[in-house]
């Protein structure tokens, strides 16, 4: 059993984002014997049917809790995700379009704060830095920075209780996640990985995320069960 | 001329919440050459008429933008400032219940989004360490912790462009800070501190807020034009 929250069994709010990545992560955290509270922000992505997959997916998790947050980054901008710039097709060069700043740090933060007013032991990240779009907040130095904050920002920190920054699928391939997934029986059909799904929810298939979601699910040798059909 | 962002002059997101501190940060940061990016939270406080005092700040410091965003911590809880817990009167032993759980990562974790989009090369912070509420958020290992964040979790970060954060109340006593803002003639008479006021602003005379800030003009030999009459 781990985490040292007073809950009993210890408690990890596990941000759930409505895609694979944070289902698996959420799954994870249950194995390990965690009782889990989901946090979803809606940040006012374009992709807000992510909101009803982190229902859906939380439901599967058996929460104890889901707080879903909304914090309206459109007026802040500066993102393909939430803004008036294009979601880029195929690969790109650098860190791209997609990266809203700081919203990992955003994430965090707000997952700090219910970690430490619930009293849990831990925070679980979906972050991956191996088939990844170049996020500079999906790597080890950021969430390790993160982790520094968590002991010297919050009240539990300076009592030596401070919620540990977890982020499981860190050095996971997304063909590893897909694996280890599939071993948690996580239901991927209710999972959305897209930047741009159609309004009902389909994905697009051509942005990253469609494109490095499918990579994982071919190399595992496993079928999509979310997989656009040709043409879409 | 401070300051690394690309604007002419440079800009910095001011942490702007209506009360004295993050005012006289604000002044400061004005005098200093920055344009001023103001940053105000509505996070679901007791004390909302705050806003309204940021906002008259906002317009007396002359910003280049005002940006107020709402997220509603009172489905986190945990504090007497979101939540059901009654707000202490008096000194009070260890942290207080005024604290919200992780507030200051919050703030700056919405800041460092805000400046990335923005380009500014600065975010300022109206925190301090001497006459404080004992608020773990409010000290120099905390503020560094959260540079290193910006540093590595930030696509200006990976550029060697994160903007710095700036504290410049840190060291000064509350009397310290009154007479700076008296330099750099803050109104002080538009800002309020309290924790819990009336529902026309008028403060309460009692809160660790509003003691903290009479011991802050008693000691500098001014008066507050906020001060509440005796028997409020």
């Amino acid at each position: 059993m781990k985490g040292e929250g007073t809950g009993n069994p210890p408690s990890a709010v596990v941000l759930l984002s409505g895609g694979m990545d944070s289902a698996v992560a959420g799954a994870w955290a249950r194995a390990e014997g965690y009782g889990i509270l989901a946090l979803t922000v809606d940040y006012g992505q374009r992709h807000r049917v992510e909101i009803d997959a982190a229902r859906k997916v939380a439901r599967w998790l058996g929460v104890r809790e889901h707080v879903e947050l909304r914090v309206d980054l459109r007026d802040v901008g500066g993102s393909a995700l939430t803004g008036g710039i294009p979601v880029p097709r195929g690969p790109t060069e650098g860190i791209p379009a997609t990266y809203v700043p700081a919203r990992n740090t955003l994430f965090l933060a707000l997952a700090l704060g219910l970690a430490e007013a619930r009293q849990a032991g831990a925070i679980v990240i979906g972050a991956n830095r191996i088939d990844f779009s170049g996020y500079p907040d999906c790597r080890r130095e950021f969430l390790d920075a993160f982790a520094r904050v968590a002991e010297t920002g919050t009240k539990a920190g300076v009592e030596g209780k401070a919620p540990k920054v977890l982020a499981p699928l860190l050095d996971l391939s997304k063909e590893g996640i897909v694996r280890l997934g599939a071993r948690l029986s996580v239901p991927f059909a209710d999972t959305i990985s897209c930047y741009d799904p159609s309004p009902d929810g389909r994905p697009c298939g051509t942005c990253d995320a469609c494109r490095l979601r499918r990579k994982g699910f071919a190399a595992a040798g496993t079928s999509d069960p979310t997989a656009p059909p040709e043409g879409r």
